[in-house]
């Protein structure tokens, strides 16, 4: 018998990543899960599953890293007030060693920030080599916010876009693998969010009244992200589109687009560069 | 029948401080396991739960600092090479969520850094409010080196533990709660896991000759930890002594160390400073 030719699969990168050219986030349904596992419960349990391999492939990162090589990764978190930013730096990112991850939350520029380049803090912000670095935000911002209050006109905002292809560029050329997710959730998803973090006394702190103001911007963000990401996805720094109407699945996603970023780098843990016989002798007792 | 009177349990942390006074280190047995679980398995099962608590009072320090609360919780580490600083970063460090906590392993100084007063990095490195700070060695590496290998001089040393007490006493009294831990081995057990390390092709980059090299001053370093121990114990910023030869107890112990400091601020979520009625009524649809 002659084995059945066997459906290659199609990996979640080339299904969540952004379309080319013109983008419309209407396209893209925040509520769907492509190729998720058949349950929450069996999402969880891969999502275990893929936290381990996370946590080996970090260590060997690191190790490599301490040996003089310069890859590193960079996770870029972007998505609307209650997107599930946080929830994926704590329960995808929360599942490495904390000690080869540098997560960076940008706020509204400071008084230093705001009179440097947009890119300053960005730039130093970023993870040495053999770490994971995580922007909850990034400089993204700097071309939705502004674009959405129109504080800066259309030749600002292009040049901008050059500034930040030029500068992921240069990131991809210096070693740094890129991941860049866009969380997708849906407007009515956003209220019941925003509601239940009121009936919540332990999430009522993260309410800021202001999140409603911003939301009579939806749909004007909608659009600075789909244009934002039809600019800058490129070859070395592409975007994904993660549906995050549902927290699993968006949980999942994104642990499995990491695990996937970090195999890619194809990591072996360093061989000794000195005499493990020597030292060993040297390590007998009464030493 | 009157209730029999239940015996006052130790707390941990009044068993595991550095006596008052000059402090020998063979004193204490690295073997030991005082307050501990009965059994390996019964400590991993404390060390879950605790991780637990860990984390919800992480998330009320981190809420409370978002809302001008100036608290924050440093860790430090301190111990000889393979005595599981590591270890503990990963293992208790670990079961926080990653945003809310900052981690520095301080390496030999940089031309740069020791350009400055010895402080300088450390003070840069220092958790904003809100946030648990884990320094992996730290500023008394430059009381302890330094003395081992006679770098400074007995009045250089003098004034730079002057500086550390004066130091920590600002960090306390601006809301700084210390915790700092000698993780305490014997020298057998050390050479136990440096071979350990040389025979382990995912652990052998973490072993550096110079480890050997450092090993043969042993002695010095004990008695140079005693002296830094006894000079910087104060009621403000204690030391604390983990017997750290049982991996499984070292976690555990400081876990409950690091869980009491935190009880000790005794935090509960800020309440809504605005009208959550008006923002509830905001949020109904159509809108």
């Amino acid at each position: 018998m002659t084995p059945k030719p066997v459906a290659k699969a199609v990996p979640l990168r080339e299904t969540l990543r952004a379309a080319q050219g013109p983008v419309t986030l209407l396209g893209y349904d925040a509520t769907s899960k492509p190729l998720a596992p058949r349950s929450k419960s069996e999402a969880a349990k891969e999502l275990a599953k893929t936290g381990k391999v996370l946590a080996a492939q970090q260590e060997m990162l690191f190790a490599n890293g301490a040996n003089g090589d310069r890859r590193r990764v960079l996770l870029v978190l972007q998505g609307t007030d209650t997107s599930g930013k946080d929830g994926v730096v704590s329960h995808v990112v929360g599942q490495v060693g904390p000690a080869g991850v540098r997560i960076t939350s940008f706020k509204k520029p400071t008084a230093e920030e705001a009179a440097h380049h947009f890119l300053w803090r960005i730039r130093r912000a970023l993870p040495p080599a053999g770490m994971i670095g995580v922007f909850n935000r990034s400089h993204y911002e700097d071309v939705l916010v502004t674009r959405v209050h129109e504080s800066i006109d259309d030749d600002a905002w292009a040049e901008r876009i050059a500034d930040i292809n030029a500068f992921e560029r240069q990131l991809a050329e210096s070693g740094t693998v890129l991941l860049k997710c866009f969380l997708h959730i849906s407007y009515g998803e956003q209220r019941a969010r925003l509601l239940a973090r009121l009936d919540d006394p332990t999430k009522v702190w993260k309410f800021n009244p202001a999140d409603i103001d911003e939301r009579a911007y939806w749909s004007d963000y909608q659009s600075a992200y789909a244009a934002a990401i039809a600019a800058t996805s490129t070859e070395s720094a592409p975007w994904y589109i993660v549906p995050s109407d549902s927290k699993w699945y968006r949980n999942w996603a994104v642990s499995q687009l990491l695990r996937d970023a970090l195999l890619g780098l194809e990591l072996s843990y360093p061989a000794a560069d000195f005499d493990v016989e020597a030292a060993r002798a040297r390590l007998q007792p009464p030493f």
